[in-house]
């Protein structure tokens, strides 16, 4: 099933300063109600995939926000699953993180991430820039065409 | 050989009154004396990989400005050579276009491409988006690695 303008994000980060961080920017924004926040890479494959269990279906995010130092499963490991997944692979994700290590920056964009930003260390900046990355993947660009994360 | 912080861009694209908007638009940066500009397929094919003849090395760009709708090379087909080639792939591309036809997008992100804006008709808005555009990419965005685009 297809379906057109969710304005669903999904923010993939542990460190809870930050996500208060990112919440504070997409204030401005009447889309931070659609911000789904998971904390490990496992929860980030349960949210896409679903489970054996579970059938879901809402719609996938818009704009998915990946942090890549994360528990149980790396952020580039989340990325590599999104991407071999025939309904997940055109998501907009845009890793967020303070590593600026070209090991990380290589295999990010060697699995195709649409977008690579270094987390500031100062809160202002981190939020103004949180703000502009909302602003660019939620008003600026055109998402591809969003499918439902049903089972079938 | 690989260097890092080029302020290079490439714009792809026929219309000369999109140019002269994005050329406007960039105005306000010092990287608009960084902008080079082909007008067709074939150029930005050779511009990208040189000839038989000629070895270029100069600095791959740090964002790609990619119009669709090219006379004799689309802008597609352009698009699939740069995620074709070890040497580009992981260039930055942005597709600007005046299509929103599901087929472009589609084909687009199955290609890869980082990111894609439908133009507006309003030149004010046109301008004020292509700004953002090169504030979000050349400010915000971490490139990959760049490569001079020399013949080995």
């Amino acid at each position: 099933m297809i379906i057109r303008n969710t304005t669903k994000m999904l923010l993939i980060e542990d460190d809870p300063n930050d996500i208060e961080l990112i919440q504070l920017a997409l204030g401005d924004y009447h889309f931070v109600n659609q911000l789904d926040i998971v904390e490990d890479g496992e929860q980030a494959l349960q949210y896409l995939f679903g489970t054996e269990e579970s059938s879901l279906l809402s719609p996938l995010p818009r704009l998915i926000w990946l942090d890549l130092k994360l528990p149980k499963i790396s952020g580039i490991q989340v990325l590599e699953a999104i991407r071999s997944d025939p309904r997940t692979q055109n998501l907009v994700v845009v890793v967020m993180t303070s590593s600026a290590e070209d090991r990380d920056l290589e295999a990010c964009y060697n699995l195709g991430v649409n977008s690579y930003i270094v987390k500031p260390f100062d809160f202002q900046q981190f939020i103004e820039i949180a703000r502009q990355v909302g602003f660019y993947w939620m008003m600026l660009n055109e998402p591809p065409l969003s499918r439902y994360n049903s089972r079938d």
